[in-house]
């Protein structure tokens, strides 16, 4: 492996998010697949994922923020672009200048949208995960309201799992049909407007959970769509760090913040130019690893701010050596590897991968 | 308090970290006072963190990495800028370009920049923290290279304490022993080096660690020098969320992924717009609290990538409603009580603040 130019590096490789794509596309095919692309596509750019997944046919998106909208509609005039957390309050007016569809959660969004001049919305309804959505009591409401109803100009109308990664929970069926019990109830159903239940794992629970349309965000960055299986996705993301200095250290020395650990032989100890301000998890501490070459190598001490320390001693020296690259997130060790010993998920270690270390993107159209 | 316009807002006191440095540098008046302002200032924008600093009279300043030195000698041409990560192999030129000190912590280090050309550099030992730093070992064989260390042009020697912020440890002073003792070996005592042992904490354990240079970030952020003793700091960052939508729910609902938290009282629950994705630890789920105005409202659940949600049951209609805003860090909620709930320390919460919300700073001239 040749050493690296700067002292960490994050390689994302855009021709594996499309080769999810494709993936997730092929096993609901009957579906329309509108990527996620929220919290700056999960931490990867969505200024290089976004068009690369428009590229392969996507024309639907999913942001979070108005603000990332607006971002978004910069880089795709065309695209159709919905805001999952709602109609901000009081902020009609830039949702309607730039075209972006809220996800409406509740009567009174409904209320400021529609009195505001309407426009295309999106009905987000809670079926169990009581975080956003329109809580039961108001489907009723809703129902009743003819007037307010008629005047919603609705373009989908979507759910969320609130344990759709785990495919035996009882609660995925129990969602789904609360969910198709409120768009009958709501007058919506027989095609009337578009449905949406299934976000990355929900398309693996099965066609019944695809409907009109599918959302995945996590699936098309490489993460598990569903706990306890193999994980189908392409990887999608390499963190590579340089050794900054190899030291050989004697038995009962202490390393890093706090002395705690304390060598039990006499070692050798890299340190690189990585630590928990380029969102390696501090909870990494004495429980992380890495790779040099083929050879896994443990963190060692706390994680400091810049930098962490790996104890390379079953290494061969010529590996371990300054300038060196290790991998911490690459072949033999994946995002979600890695997250597991931080005690986390796929999901947030992705979307902490710092800013502070370039970024290298794989062309999509690079086949490899 | 007035609604925000914003989903999310991070507030930074550029007069309550000018305050800081003021404090600090009264505490060790006979020691120069070099800031830290490493990994973008600990988070907060070194843009205008190390302008406002140099403003409040610093001259001299620590960067972690090659790339942040050059991004600091844009904002500062005229400061003496320090790198802590060292000399990155094969990369003297651009330090010299850019008039940036390497910290050398190996001789072999030390012999690719004397031999590239030399020019001033920092000394780095290490005495016990087996992080970065010349270990012992080399120490003398540095003291017998007579012609490799007359061509050092050292403006600095450190080391760095590895439990600096528990006063009661022995190690602080056996590091501090070990440090004179090699600045003697090495020919550099009497005044013929500054020295420096001191970052934030070593501040206050005393003037023996101030020597002829202190170089604190954490405590110019607001963070406690000590643990176990009351924060003499200003606090300098706010930040606040608005509440996307309230729900009222009866009891045994369950909340957020997993479903991990189930009501046990009719409740009423916020939802608000920021999640792990803004640096909110997923660590925080059903652990860490905000504010209400006054009123401490639980996480409950686990926090999303974009969103979290509060049990506001408690708090006052009027208060917990759609568009309110909550404080997660704020005036009865500092950084590290945010951290203590997710189990870190305030270092890790300031690093991971988010980059999706707007941050406005409060000016270092206006006197509050």
């Amino acid at each position: 492996m040749s050493d690296l130019e700067e002292p960490a590096l994050l390689t994302i490789d855009l021709a594996a998010i499309v080769a999810n794509y494709r993936l997730l596309a092929a096993q609901a095919p009957m579906a329309e697949l509108a990527p996620a692309v929220k919290a700056d596509a999960y931490g990867l750019g969505m200024a290089k994922v976004a068009p690369a997944l428009a590229a392969a046919g996507a024309r639907r998106f999913f942001v979070a923020w108005l603000a990332e909208g607006i971002a978004l509609r910069a880089l795709l005039p065309d695209a159709v672009i919905h805001v999952l957390n709602g109609l901000e309050p009081g902020r009609a007016g830039p949702y309607r200048a730039h075209r972006l569809i809220p996800c409406l959660d509740s009567l009174e969004a409904i209320r400021e949208w529609v009195e505001g001049g309407g426009g295309p919305a999106v009905l987000h309804l809670d079926t169990g995960i009581s975080r956003l959505g329109m809580p039961p009591e108001e489907w009723a409401a809703l129902a009743k309201e003819n007037g307010l109803r008629n005047r919603l100009e609705l373009v989908l109308a979507m759910t969320h799992l609130a344990c759709g990664d785990d495919a035996a929970n009882p609660m995925n069926a129990a969602q789904r049909t609360a969910f198709l019990s409120a768009i009958d109830t709501l007058g919506l159903a027989g095609g009337r407007v578009p449905l949406s239940i299934a976000a990355s794992s929900g398309i693996f629970l099965g066609p019944e959970y695809h409907l009109d349309l599918t959302r995945p965000g996590a699936a098309l960055y490489g993460l598990p769509p569903l706990n306890g299986h193999p994980n189908p996705m392409r990887q999608v993301v390499r963190l590579q760090a340089k050794i900054l200095q190899v030291r050989r250290v004697d038995s009962h020395m202490t390393v890093g913040y706090g002395a705690t650990h304390r060598t039990t032989r006499p070692s050798r100890l890299a340190t690189v130019s990585a630590g928990y301000a380029d969102g390696l998890f501090r909870a990494l501490g004495n429980r992380g690893h890495a790779y040099l070459g083929p050879v896994r190598v443990p963190v060692v001490g706390r994680v400091s701010m810049d930098l962490l320390t790996l104890d390379v001693t079953d290494a061969p020296p010529e590996l371990a050596r300054r300038g060196a690259t290790i991998d911490l997130i690459g072949p033999h060790h994946s995002v979600d590897d890695l997250a597991g010993e931080a005690g986390t998920i796929g999901y947030e270690m992705l979307t902490a991968l710092g800013r502070r270390y370039p970024r290298r993107y794989l062309d999509a159209g690079t086949a490899r």
